[in-house]
């Protein structure tokens, strides 16, 4: 099997078979992870430029880890290296790093769309690794991936997301990946927070998260960002986390079994009880451990184009 | 032999024999050092997180070099990569960051204690590279490993520490360690920056520097932080100096054969001469070269935990 | 063949032969870069440091990736790692890092002379990266490859260096190389950014741009640094721009097939049209990839000293 992508700029690009196929590879990485040598040399002599003009340790770290384990060099440009960029166009920046002649590049950047610009204009692959409010794709598969890991299956399983869906393209991704893997998809988040097309999308909107959480299985936990109340979207986050934080009684309302996941970083007792985040249904340091072999898996398949055993 | 200690938090864990082990395992790869590929596949396919949330090119560097010249994949977190550390405790960044599967975690840290914190709560390997003003294990072991190194044992020799005593991580580990090798330890400095409870400490404490160089072996100036001034705990650098600056005159009241240590970065004229920082007893530079061996000791037994030959 | 140099501070030091080594190496080094596997074993378990105390993504990211390449191990030290600095001499941090047994340190420094002072103390190859405005040989060199590449040699070239001559390392680094490599020289920019002694460079120099292209082979843009209109050098960049920026009807003056060339990072519009940037005639993403397989041929030729086949 060949794979047909040369750039990962969101998950509506891809198939249902591509993403099972993404998860296999996955899947086979991850027992490579429980072995005391972890590296494979499938990737040996080739370039993965991580370009992170918006800070990132937690999804660049992952990503270095990734291409290492792959034999890969990795070339890590943050957004305080930005001599590259000072003065010079985002196109500038990507053809210079192209005419060095790495087989990918991941790029970060706080404008929608910067991937795409990117991938239109370089022969390599690139790899969205989240871009302004657009589109996380990397997030979106490692948290289905993860869910796969527990159920088998997500057919059937209703997922809600849980926070400020208006400016997260963590939820924009996920609600197209669960709906794609034939998950049912509820959202709830203050008015303020969620955005204006959200009756569009393909989920149930709620406002009361007690309404919210019966009987899914499991809940995303969005990362607030605290500069939301400065910008008068927000109560006082004390009020925030009472109306919308998870708490252990969620628990009880939705599903004793029900599983909890959150990018992270988290702020504890603001989107979700410290309690929870220890407890455990959470999935949360699992999605961490998927980060890594589902970044393998997309460097391995859209560095060499090939879909076959590694 | 098995390697027993999960992570190294100070020398105060260390037997004797043990330390000993680490000494020998360095001794074999400095041979290494001397040849024009000075790399071993001893720790291939392993990772080794350098976690620094304190600014420390000069260990961490060092680190760096030690873990790729065992072949392992190392990989930075300086604190200007904070965004992982942003909002999130300690312990779930450790988490975090152990979920992605290293072999061990070096970290340094402003608190005393986080190193110890992060041991007791990850499986993986955990080294403390400085914690607040508590310990400093691997400069401790460097720079006895230095001494060895020179004399063949420290049995009998007297070792002057000499400067900032309260705030020195360094100094509280070498004043164990010293010991342990069999050294007698001196302290000098002035009284504002002698901890309260250095009675109680394995030492003879001088206020003058002349009294207290007569007849010692080495001397290990510690670094003057400059800032001290400013908590007024300090007069002006000159007359400081003056007072607990060694100089040339003191190998002349000490010992012709006086060997000099200084962990590095060093204020030229402050704490220690320029002259003297050049001289042949100066020792600063085969400290560097041994802090590379001894944390390649380090992080080869406690990653493989094992004590034979590499 | 044995390499005679230990260190490269400049393109004076280098002979013509000597010169034709280096491009015949890059040649060879250039052939791999099309292969999917672009790495060689070379410099396996050799350490280059790269040490730059000015900022610079482009250079460094550069001699990153010539050192992978070779399977060298490459340690960055950016100039926000500045603890290693802090309070230290330059030659303090340069025996530091020397300590720890690199192959060859890369020095990037805002002092002219920073490169020699740390090659005559050094045993280690120095490579000079730039330093304040006295030198930038890796650049000259790269620059001078593209066009060998293009023209197979550059005798009886001409090539117009433009802008701000004053300030820049790269234009008196690729004075001396160009005439050494057989072309002639013109140089053209506003009389405040010419250097005083520029009369005796080996350069025609010329005030008026629409003269100075006439019949040049290529010209060589240089970037212009903002701030020198703080420093009242510069009218406004409109005016400027308007004088000294090259546009499409000097490519009618010089030569239909004047090649363009450009640093990086491009002010566009400022210094050089957008267009041109762009157009055929433009090696600018060429210099690029140059400048990796150069950096290749130095990293080989002065860490190994030999100038045979690697």
């Amino acid at each position: 099997m060949k794979w047909l992508h040369k750039d990962l700029l969101d998950v509506s690009q891809l198939s249902r078979p591509e993403v099972m196929a993404i998860f296999e590879t996955a899947g086979r990485f991850q027992e490579l992870q429980e072995r005391p040598v972890k590296k494979v040399p499938t990737l040996k002599g080739r370039s993965v430029v991580l370009f992170f003009a918006e800070p990132s340790t937690r999804t660049k770290t992952s990503f270095d880890v990734a291409g290492k384990r792959l034999s890969a060099d990795t070339f890590s440009l943050a957004k305080s290296s930005s001599s590259l960029t000072k003065g010079e166009t985002l196109k500038d920046t990507a053809l210079t790093l192209q005419a060095m002649a790495p087989d990918a590049i991941v790029i970060r950047h706080r404008s929608s769309g910067a991937a795409r610009f990117l991938a239109d204009r370089l022969d390599c692959a690139v790899i969205n690794a989240g871009d302004g409010r657009h589109a996380h794709p990397t997030q979106a598969l490692l948290d289905s991936f993860t869910l796969t890991q527990e159920w088998g299956s997500l057919e059937g399983k209703t997922v809600l997301i849980l926070g400020d869906i208006a400016h997260s393209r963590v939820a924009r991704s996920n609600v197209f990946l669960l709906n794609l893997l034939g998950a049912r998809v509820r959202l709830c988040g203050p008015r303020t927070l969620l955005p204006p097309a959200v009756k569009t999308w393909n989920a149930e909107v709620y406002s009361d998260l007690n309404q919210a959480v019966k009987g899914v299985d499991a809940v995303m936990c969005l990362r607030l960002q605290l500069e939301r109340q400065q910008d008068g979207l927000l109560p006082d986050l004390r009020e925030y986390s009472r109306t919308f934080g998870l708490g252990p009684r969620h628990i009880e309302l939705a599903n004793p079994d029900m599983r909890i996941l959150h990018p992270g970083p988290v702020n504890r007792g603001v989107e979700i009880s410290s309690e929870l985040v220890d407890c455990e249904q959470s999935l949360i340091l699992d999605q961490v451990a998927s980060g890594v072999v589902v970044r393998m898996a997309l460097l391995f398949l859209y560095t060499t184009r090939k879909g076959e055993e590694q």
